[in-house]
């Protein structure tokens, strides 16, 4: 009577581009798009699918869904590599859910999936889509481009359990070392934006959320912003960018 | 300066799950999730994903994604099989888009996102997700499962281009025998609110949009329910069931 294979095919998939993105690495991104909209993206399509064709029309739609691999996280559908729970920052980082329960990147197939607005679309050489409010290191694969259905995809009723609403926004002040690097750049007064963005998600690891003497750095564009997480005078933890310097291995 | 490879490498996914649904085959399944709310689906989670650690906190979520193949789609990506140009139902089937502006089935990679309701979790045998609103065939591979997300997923303000609302509903009628063949299931009622949900959206390929003698067929659940399209009196086509007969290759 049935008749499925009690182990399925696997499907080999071949990304159609890839991004470049403000976040040269892991640490600092934003764990749901949208969170930083001063963050800039690009989806290069890559070759057989750069062509201007596989694009058109898109530009009548102001957002889109991109699937892509978290490539930076490892494989887990090997059996022995399987991890059937996690902890989400959400939580705390102490109590676990099952990981299709979560948007954890450490998860079975490694796909991702983000919401991102649409800003133009350059077909000088090739396909070149620029993106606001993206969540993704540079270098992801995107094995997907779709474009949003409002009709169908708000559903701004729906329940969502542990994670009912954005999370809160840390207090972010900036040194004025740190101001006086921004303000020489011709890109200073964005990347303050995105820096105080970025901060305000409070990317410390989910089990460091008091205040602590230690520095931590995040890399956005070629910079690496460090910061500390300060006791403000009404009990709150604000994050203090102490300084701001060339990230090591960029020109 | 950029050190990224010319041609990315290939991701080999392995499904996660398969559905069982209403629909054992392609033709007459709703062209976008939640259309057809009387249609039963399940995602039963084949090893090692099948456990039910996996799932946990789940149930807090009323919606989900789910990322899946369309796997009775054509491959398409080799260079050869690509073709970058779409003709969407929505435009009649006359006017062509790009296959990234558009949500067919026919793309790269047959990636397939839907947004379901998740009805209950069954884990007295390995891990079955009862779903409500979902557009999937029969069979068809799931490679994540990802709850959906309010705040950050709901943009009712989206523009959706040449999509901008959810398509027209066409009147649907049943003959006396369809009628009778109904009242004889017990699963009869819900059979009958499928059928009507089912052929409002028009399943007819996209060029077909006027009355007609043809008699097509859509597969639904064990049934082959057999429609015309007809002239109602005030000028609108009215899809007609002139018979519901249980489907070749059935027992």
């Amino acid at each position: 009577m049935n008749d499925r294979p009690a182990q399925p095919e696997t499907f080999p998939l071949t990304p159609i581009g890839l991004i470049e993105s403000d976040f040269p690495d892991k640490f600092g991104i934003p764990r749901q798009p949208g969170l930083a909209a001063a963050a800039r993206a690009s989806l290069v399509l890559v070759s057989p699918f750069d062509d201007p064709l596989a694009v058109r029309g898109l530009e009548t739609f102001s957002h889109l869904w991109l699937t892509f691999i978290f490539h930076l996280s490892p494989q887990q559908v090997a059996p022995a590599r399987w991890t059937p729970l996690v902890r989400p920052p959400r939580l705390g980082g102490n109590a676990k859910v099952g990981v299709f329960a979560s948007r954890s990147t450490h998860r079975p197939n490694r796909l991702g999936l983000s919401l991102v607005e649409l800003v133009e679309i350059d077909t000088t050489h090739g396909v070149r889509l620029k993106l606001r409010g993206a969540d993704l290191v540079d270098g992801t694969p995107v094995l997907d481009i779709k474009p949003y259905l409002p009709w169908a995809e708000a559903r701004p009723e729906a329940r969502a359990g542990f994670a009912p609403e954005a999370p809160p926004n840390l207090a972010v002040s900036l040194s004025p070392e740190a101001e006086a690097v921004l303000s020489a750049r011709p890109d200073g007064d964005e990347l303050g934006e995105l820096i105080r963005q970025v901060l305000a998600q409070d990317p410390r690891p989910a089990y460091r959320r008091t205040p602590e003497a230690r520095v931590y750095g995040v890399r956005l564009r070629d910079l690496d912003v460090r910061f500390q997480a300060l006791q403000a005078p009404a009990g709150h933890t604000t994050l203090r960018v102490v300084e701001i310097v060339l990230a090591a291995g960029r020109t």
